[in-house]
């Protein structure tokens, strides 16, 4: 009835009964009549084993070596994965990258596709055979083999629904949808029908990493509806698109971050440029600053404090330490005992209220607010680690439950 | 300071050692002033565990999906070589069969190679890089994956040599070089410094596995000079080419072949075409005959005896059992206990006395000869397994000390 690119991930893949399971997969949404184009990833750790073979030979190998190197991981899934379809009774067809037309820029290990050649795709589509394409992988403008970088065969599949037009891409992954908070943690998280584009960025910005940021970023910018789906619970997952049809939530989720840092520095000049200064140096080095909270100007200073990931903490302190007399602050200090804790919702953009609830739930149980950040779809709070997974049970309470 | 094709096997590039190991071989040719291209094989065991996986999925996989699977092998190999190679301050790339040109017919798992288009290699090594490339695959006009079969590294090699016109191309293996006999039976085999391309082929059907006989029959057409050498021990290997300069050895070499069946078939009516309806029989089965023998007629009969590959013999066997009404035979009996010993020597084509020579000292050593067979630069006699080692040793004291 239609065209679905369905995206498989490595553990969905990491041995013979996973391979099968696949197989029936997508075998069933064949017979049920449509056309079906499947990417799929390297199985299991085979990456990480061809990394460590690398390894062996260099402690810094070559970037387009690399990228000859780990595509064979996928090259092996799409290859077995055919044949297990085969096995079936489907007729398939496995694609490397550079078959299935993915032309990339040149950047080796972090590629980006720059467009998609479908006509082999299509050729094959019109045999009426499923496609297997291999994810996370192109071809440069010098006939050269390129990667996406880690998490990029959620990309390829998007790109490949996109470029298509597809009427669905369905990521399945080890987890049965996007959930109200993370079920590990908070039991009675409930799994969503539906999610809009911002609100899965920004959730998956806070930790929840069910989708790959770039995936989602694309499908909303090329219209891509998608469903994030598991492979081995076979029910609905959750759809991400455009608009949802209203469910009656206003809060679509709760996460928790602890990835976060809280750097301060004391007494900065109360001049024009002074932000900037602090805050280019530490883009230069790719590192993301997420909240910002400026103290008013007290007398001729002023103080500036912010959030950065933990793992970029300690290049972040280094960086300032060493340029400290551009922007010529005072101390600087950092704090690691902290955690995020996120609301997000595009309903909230209409409603007053929202905050209030939420700093409500955190005074009942008597957790101190250090930092809040808020933006059209999404409040956040930077709160003691210890009080995390409470805070988020009783935002959760407040709003879903 | 030419152009050199240096072709490494599995075993060669098995682990980080002898990765290291063969990146120093071609490092030093390299540092000795000449261009160098360079071919390799899946590491060790690749191969047989990428068969392994395909053998989980399907007990019949399509040869297609088996090439996709197979080469990923090589392209492991080169990746990892390359590696090494820069680590060794050597500028290095690595090409896939595809990048580098091969372009094969539609053969999947089989595939012959039509021609190398080497516009991409002669631009690598125009920038000066050594060229890593993989063997053994190639590409077909649909742009899909092919492999050459196994063994077929030696080809690629050799058809590299000759489409670059290289100077010389050496097949590094584990053995040393080609020896009078196999040097692990008769210790006292010595090494050839050179050997005719004919010689070698006649060899390498006797069981001299050394060389895979596609590449010393390419070598032939187009006049690549081959060398044969140890990856291992840093030494002057066996050079293959046209003619050899006189050595003073008529007989190159002594071998046994163990993989042989006779098979005889009695009181086959002696009329026109029988022996055509039996051969072709067993050619529509693949099924190799070598030395046929056949009785004078007596009366109405002729007996007919022949080998096989003892690998072969029970097909072969049930074949003509199911046919024995087509050709009208008697009893059909099959001998294993068989083993074919072989002389190689272009000389000998020039020099009478030679097959005598090789009859009396088997007639010394009590040996038994059943069938016999000569071509121009060969003699083999077909004898007991038991006496082979044995026959082995007496031929090579009477011709070659």
């Amino acid at each position: 009835m239609g065209l679905i690119v369905q995206k498989f991930g490595g553990t969905s893949v990491r041995d013979r009964s996973r391979i099968f399971n696949v197989a029936r997969i997508v075998a069933n949404t064949r017979k049920a009549g449509n056309d079906v184009v499947v990417v799929v990833s390297a199985q299991g750790d085979t990456t990480d084993d061809l990394i460590a073979k690398a390894a062996e030979i260099s402690a810094n190998p070559s970037d387009r070596e690399m990228d000859m190197l780990l595509s064979t991981g996928e090259q092996i899934s799409i290859a077995l994965l055919t044949m297990a379809l085969q096995e079936l009774g489907i007729s398939a067809i496995s694609l490397t990258g550079w078959q299935a037309g993915f032309a990339t820029n040149r950047a080796y290990t972090k590629a980006r596709i720059r467009r998609i050649n479908t006509e082999r795709l299509e050729s094959e589509l019109a045999r009426n055979r499923v496609v297997v394409v291999a994810g996370f992988q192109g071809l440069n403008r010098n006939d050269d083999i390129t990667t996406l970088g880690r998490g990029g065969s959620d990309t390829s599949a998007v790109a490949l629904a996109a470029a298509l037009h597809a009427d669905r891409c369905q990521i399945y992954t080890d987890v049965e949808g996007v959930y109200t908070a993370d079920p590990r943690k908070l039991p009675k998280a409930t799994k969503l029908k539906e999610i809009t584009f911002d609100e899965m960025l920004e959730l998956a910005s806070l930790g929840a990493q069910v989708l790959n940021n770039r995936s989602v970023e694309l499908a909303k910018k090329y219209g891509v509806e998608l469903e994030v789906l598991s492979s081995l619970n076979p029910m609905p997952g959750t759809v991400v698109k455009e608009e949802t049809k209203v469910e009656g939530m206003l809060i679509k989720g709760v996460a928790k971050d602890e990835n976060v840092a809280v750097i301060s520095i004391l007494e900065v000049p109360d001049v024009p440029g002074m932000s900037f200064k602090v805050f280019s140096l530490l883009a230069q080095r790719n590192i993301n600053v997420d909240i910002i909270l400026q103290s008013s100007g007290r007398g001729n200073n002023k103080d500036l404090t912010f959030t950065v990931p933990l793992t970029e903490a300690q290049t972040a302190i280094s960086v300032l330490e060493e340029n400290k007399n551009r922007f010529g602050g005072g101390a600087i200090s950092l704090s690691t005992e902290y955690a995020k804790v996120s609301i997000v919702g595009a309903g909230m953009q209409s409603h007053s209220g929202v905050a209030s609830t939420m700093f409500e739930a955190l005074f009942n149980q008597g957790i101190n607010i250090h930092m809040i950040s808020t933006s059209e779809i999404k409040i956040s709070v930077i709160i003691d680690k210890t009080d995390a997974d409470r805070a988020v049970a009783a935002i959760h309470d407040a709003f879903i439950h």
